[in-house]
């Protein structure tokens, strides 16, 4: 999980001096993609494990051929001792947020880019569009299942992405094992095709009985392999009234489902819940809000974040030996100076500003009672302190939605839900 | 790799009498990501491996508390038995092109569904993507340096997609390391900032002298970090005109390298090399076709397929005890039986259309002595066949490029490059 030029940077710096120079990096993003109004922080809990376990096995040092021997013996002997601060998973962030800020030697710190960067840069892309999809389905549960459309280890963190920004399941059973995520699931096309009779004419009866007979009255049948309105009167046929749910994957899933809703009533089956799937976002959930949904299944967007597949979190150096340092390169120019954040809320709890200040510094005073400090203790000394466990992280999620100015739940493009102040800076105080 | 809808099918499918079904599943996709003209397969050789060594652990088992003891000693004891057959990695795909065609038990199939289409979407968006930009580069070389904008572990196989299509190196050492592709990379913009004076005030000199004394003469120094004229100027001071490279990660590239270029014949470096990045995709390198650049850094684009994070290949069962199958719903229709190809093309090379004939028929006569056949075998009885290496996937990706229309190698958003054509199927003879 290290690109080359941390260890030529390395070995560099190790040559020159300037290796135990004391650092502050911090990662944040320019801008938030889509125009979207907020960012949902992700993958903290997982990079601070990552972080603590981020050492060289001598097999992967001695195929490090490009480096001097004083490198390699650093790196032999590498365990990151420095700190870290941030904002706690699940947290909101906007444009220019401090999200995290690691101190240490430059070595120690530089080292750390791609690992830190990965899994932010991937958990938070996830999180993101899936607190949208959460906000869409107004209560409804949604099902991420979109481990097939991502690489494969991806799709294990994708999962757990998903189910912090409120997801109530995923279809991936190496996410429900390693997370303690709850897992669903229960039927394919494949399993309806795979019921044929000896002369190849299809059976969708005999598929649903099977699946009936070792799922239980309460599974989830899906009823669009071959025409729905014939799959429904089959499924209310062979399950009876009780059945759990059916699951319609194509076609205009609006009328559809005021259709199905209307012949499972009409069945008896008033109870059987209406499942959603094929190719949601948060924009085709919303679109189906005053239908008869009970819950939805979404795949590729999710785990692909919703055309915004990385957060843009960038990892910069911004102190050197207490000295603020910034690039100023074109569109690309940034505040020195290792920082902290708090948010101000009216008394109604509705949030107004994020305002950044020197790590060092001392709080600005508001004046409201109301102010969240954003930055805690994530590692001191290289151990991890008491980070949020995934539960409690999707809790503190929910709740700071819930403080968001109400235009800053929309789904349509525009300017961050709030404004982030930078206040206490020598070079330039700036409003983003 | 697995989600629960596979096991529960599973277990309905060992109740019923179903799972020993003889079935076909197969790999296709129904359209190409953002009308492009052609896709590239991907992840052959890495999905052949993980097949082989598919299998379930008494730890994972013994957390599949929602299925019998029937179904768990059946996957305590699963090795893949089948025969897999497709198209060799690195070759080019279509809408409908029969990319993989899995045959065995249902049960045997119907549980590799996950571990398939994770690798072979992911490893096939990002070398869709990666081709496109290698033509856009015009043979200057094209480093992969995108890991830290995507999750960890993808970071490693989508460094191996890019460099099957094409890209010259990457960054990211665990795919070197694994893979066998060239490491690169030098310098970030923490190294220059690092480099302050005693006052906090920068030295960029000093930074360019420390760089040159560990890395050698050859190095790529970055110029952009305060101002490019001044970081031009510098570098050649400390390193001379013997310099190997600039890089620019900032600003208007076209004009930038255009002056820097200028500026270096200027100062007598007229052989150090001029390294662009900076949010490159495939239009931006099109883009400075005419611009002295030398060589070309991607990140996000790349590792994020530009814009089509996932290939949408789906899995989907196509013949039953030797019935064709294949399910009707709206939007999804699909054509039954196990497919074999062949791809036709005039007598000077160029490709004219894919002809898609049923697996066990003979290949259907086109007259022409220059057909290729696209289905090979991957798989025999669960053991990995004489599967292509990746330089050899690689080389056969150059190759098949240079076979294609004119036309399809445009970037523009348009038709697939060549048709697709059904022949010889009972239901349908159709063309895409």
């Amino acid at each position: 999980m290290t690109d080359k030029y941390e260890l030529t940077m390395l070995q560099a710096a190790l040559k020159d001096g300037t290796a135990h120079r004391e650092c502050a990096f911090e990662v944040f993003s320019r801008r938030l993609p889509s125009e979207r109004r907020y960012g949902v922080v992700g993958g903290t809990e997982r990079l601070v494990r990552a972080v603590e376990h981020f050492v060289f096995t001598d097999e992967q040092l001695s195929q490090l051929d490009f480096l001097d021997d004083r490198t390699r013996e650093f790196l032999r002997d590498f365990r990151f001792q420095g700190q870290i601060d941030g904002y706690r998973e699940g947290e909101l962030y906007f444009p220019y947020s401090p999200i995290l800020t690691v101190r240490g030697t430059f070595a120690e710190c530089v080292i750390l880019e791609t690992v830190i960067l990965s899994i932010m840069n991937s958990d938070s892309a996830v999180a993101s569009a899936a607190a949208r999809m959460v906000t869409a389905a107004d209560g409804r549960p949604i099902i991420e299942m979109g481990s097939r459309r991502t690489q494969e280890y991806q799709a294990v963190t994708a999962a757990r992405a998903a189910y912090l920004a409120g997801f109530a399941a995923t279809s991936n059973l190496e996410a429900a094992q390693r997370y303690g995520i709850p897992a669903s699931g229960t039927a394919a096309h494949a399993w309806t095709l795979l019921h044929i009779n000896d002369d190849g004419t299809p059976n969708e009866a005999a598929a649903f009985k099977a699946q009936i007979d070792a799922l239980g009255i309460d599974t989830t049948l899906l009823v669009d392999t071959y025409d729905i309105a014939r799959g429904v009167r089959t499924a209310i046929e062979v399950a009876g009234p009780e059945l759990g749910g059916v699951r319609i994957d194509s076609g205009d899933l609006g009328a559809l489902t005021r259709r199905v809703r209307a012949q499972l009533d009409e069945l008896g089956a008033i109870n059987t819940k209406i499942i959603v799937s094929s190719d949601l976002d948060e924009f085709a959930i919303a679109g189906l809000r005053g239908d008869p949904v009970d819950g939805f299944g979404v795949g590729t967007s999710v785990v692909t974040g919703s055309e915004a597949p990385t957060a843009g979190l960038v990892y910069k150096l911004v102190e050197v030996n207490g000295h603020p340092v910034a690039k100023r390169s074109s569109g690309k120019a940034m505040t020195g100076g290792a920082k902290r954040a708090l948010r101000t809320h009216r008394s109604t709890g509705v949030a107004i500003e994020e305002i950044v200040y020197p790590f060092h510094s001392e709080a600005p005073d508001t004046g409201r009672a109301t102010d969240e400090q954003l930055t805690i203790p994530l590692m001191r000394d290289g151990q991890r302190t008491a980070v949020p466990t995934l539960e409690e992280s999707r809790e503190h999620l929910a709740r700071q939605l819930t403080k968001l100015p109400w235009e800053g739940l929309a789904l349509s493009r525009n300017e961050p839900a709030i404004t982030t102040r930078f206040t206490g800076f020598a070079v330039t105080d700036r409003e983003y």
